[in-house]
């Protein structure tokens, strides 16, 4: 009852050119797509915010204030959904027992904190509150924002089941920081089938001694993704 | 019945130098640890794997095939069991929709190819197989090989309830690739809930021009991981 | 920032009528519907299967097994590809350290034991194979047949991305047993943001003193699905 | 290099009598047990909430409101953390383009409705509110809730990360409603690798007419969990 046995393909002289040709399946953006935004929150993305100091170079560099808001003004001009995948730190998340570094850190900052998720209190303007100048856009019908992710990827909240039940099956990610939330979102998204695109210049990365964050997320962008676009080639996209 | 408001911890003199040392949370080996290794197999770690024109270099430089067995050794040594999460390419996989770069590009080299889950034909010693060194451990009841993953996490395997029905809550992970199936397979055990070290030079990844696949993996593992081993400060903490 | 308050809908005259009339949203078939079977294996269908002394009463006075066979036929006929999603134990899982009432059950009976992936040594004509009346379809291009799961949902297993990745977003649902694979199937494809129906007569469920599993999985395909058929029912509807 | 065959156990009378003696696996409480309790909110429980004329009768039967009191009294008495899994609906989810039966009539009823995760206007006392009794057990420290669920199971939001974070394994769940919330927990929880038992009468369900909910529930409980409490069988455990 076995299937027919599958006659492997005979590749003739491939080689490590195959690589070198990193084959770029493209994206097409249709009405099933929408984008997703992960942490547009002033702890990343204002001088202000308890991470400026490493991310801030990679923020500046990319020109990622200027290019995430690009893209909620190109989503609401073409009709396309926003979706944001928060991030908030609640009290009795920090009695957690064991953490990875950046866990760790981010706790220690105070990173993105808020009492709990039926308190507001002190809310507004703080590190954990959306960026001033995105609130315009966010606070529009375009947009939802769905539940707080608690570690990097969106396996603790609501992102795909909010996606699917639009019936979105495609994503155009971009948002802060590249290598730890856009690449964990990326990669469970993935996962769980959507076919996922990244704007490369619309993230920023901590970069440390050592440690390049943003071209770390940048080459796995380009190796994980269907397409990675730059925002200036997006908005080119949208107005053909 | 809000709870009392969280007041936020005052940080004082918080500044850059904080990510210049990013914490080293550690990571205790106890009886809940198992060793983790995805894709040991000959497209990646044998000289005529699919991928070696890519991967070689950093395969030779890492002596991650050495440094794999080494991981196997000491796990026997030291009754800690290993769990494998092998890439298996179906038949039927060949027909799916859309695909991101890297898996466009697996699909179209036909690594790790097998005809489907009830077919061992061709099977032995092809690119899907393991490395033939490392059979005689996973013959042994101390390895169990879990079910393949597909695209480059476990989120479609038995991994983490294998690991959890063994009582395993921490785990040492190595494998190939590591900016690819390692690295997701970290995040998604993290999201999951697993206390997660990795072994640094026991992985190896792709690099092309302009795209250094495991300066990648290295920098997003000592980000996210609880702690990131060498094969010889691992093989020194087993044998205090 | 915050959006502006959501003015509670006044529900006026509502009462338990509500319920007694559970609403029915209904289920368009289109080019997005697939069909997925769980576990249309010997050990629960045939009457020498382990199970037929518990479940048997229910495969007979629902027609199940002819039932089943239709779908295939249907599906056949009408170019909807279907996806099966079978159960396997392999030896490792025989050594798990705790087990649910059902799991213990299954593991004690031997229910759809198989050596491991890379075995089919004694497969063919085990209670862990396929009703060799099934077997002609299932050896047919419009067939996948899935990872095994391994508790009794699909998050063990590929499932959800084989759907995904040909673009499949609604599932009829059928197959062994009701109120345990197919029901846990049903939940976690929802939750995955599939549409999903269930054909009622093409599952059955064991019934034990004092436990009527086929009540209880009726029960709950009436609660949670978007439709439930009856195996003529979708039989019309796919010859309108 | 294939493992050794599988020799399947002789399995010598086994007969209907093996499903009639259902096993009953046991549960031992430890110190990484906790309770979880799912939907302790006013529309399931209070007379005045939305969904009383269909659970009503199955909550004043299994004294439900009492027995989960009971819980939380055993749980800060015992040293026992207790993680409630609240419903909350929220604005933009009315917009869904897709929903279950059961799904669709809590949207129209309006049930477990919030405006927002940041908005609390309206929230005191309301349908999504807990139960005024409980409250004073979920301003205390050993309690933590997590972020809503948004179907019926813990797929959408952070309940696993949360349990282990804090080196939770087994988990006693209870909570509204028995055959959808609960079960749907007690299923996710068991694929998830946590050890389950369930407190039966610290449940209950909607009964229809030719559906009960209640029945339903109890008997996939006895089905799947590793072992079912009555509340006061708890209460002697606790008590030994």
């Amino acid at each position: 009852m076995l299937k027919s046995a599958f006659t492997l393909l005979v590749v003739i002289g491939w080689n490590s050119n195959v690589f070198a040709q990193l084959p770029d399946p493209g994206f097409e953006i249709d009405r099933t797509t929408a984008i997703v935004i992960t942490d547009p929150q002033n702890d990343f993305l204002s001088p202000d915010g308890v991470t400026w100091g490493v991310v801030g170079e990679s923020v500046t560099a990319n020109n990622t204030v200027e290019n995430l808001e690009t893209l909620f003004q190109l989503a609401e001009a073409n009709g396309i959904k926003v979706f944001i995948s928060p991030h908030y730190y609640y009290k009795h998340d920090h009695s957690w027992k064991f953490e990875g570094a950046l866990e760790t850190l981010m706790h220690k900052i105070t990173m993105f904190d808020r009492g709990d998720q039926l308190s507001t209190e002190g809310f507004d303007g703080s590190g954990a509150d959306f960026l001033e100048r995105y609130k315009k856009y966010i606070d529009k019908d375009f947009v939802t924002v769905v539940g707080p992710h608690k570690v990097f990827g969106p396996e603790q909240n609501d992102l795909s089941l909010q996606l699917r039940k639009q019936k979105i099956d495609k994503v155009i990610l971009a948002g802060m920081s590249g290598n730890l939330c856009v690449e964990s979102h990326l990669r469970e998204l993935l996962e769980d089938g959507f076919e996922v695109s990244v704007v490369g210049d619309a993230t920023a990365s901590a970069i440390i001694p050592g440690y390049d964050g943003n071209a770390a997320a940048q080459t796995n962008f380009r190796f994980i993704a269907s397409h990675v676009y730059t925002t200036k080639e997006l908005k080119e996209e949208l107005q053909k």
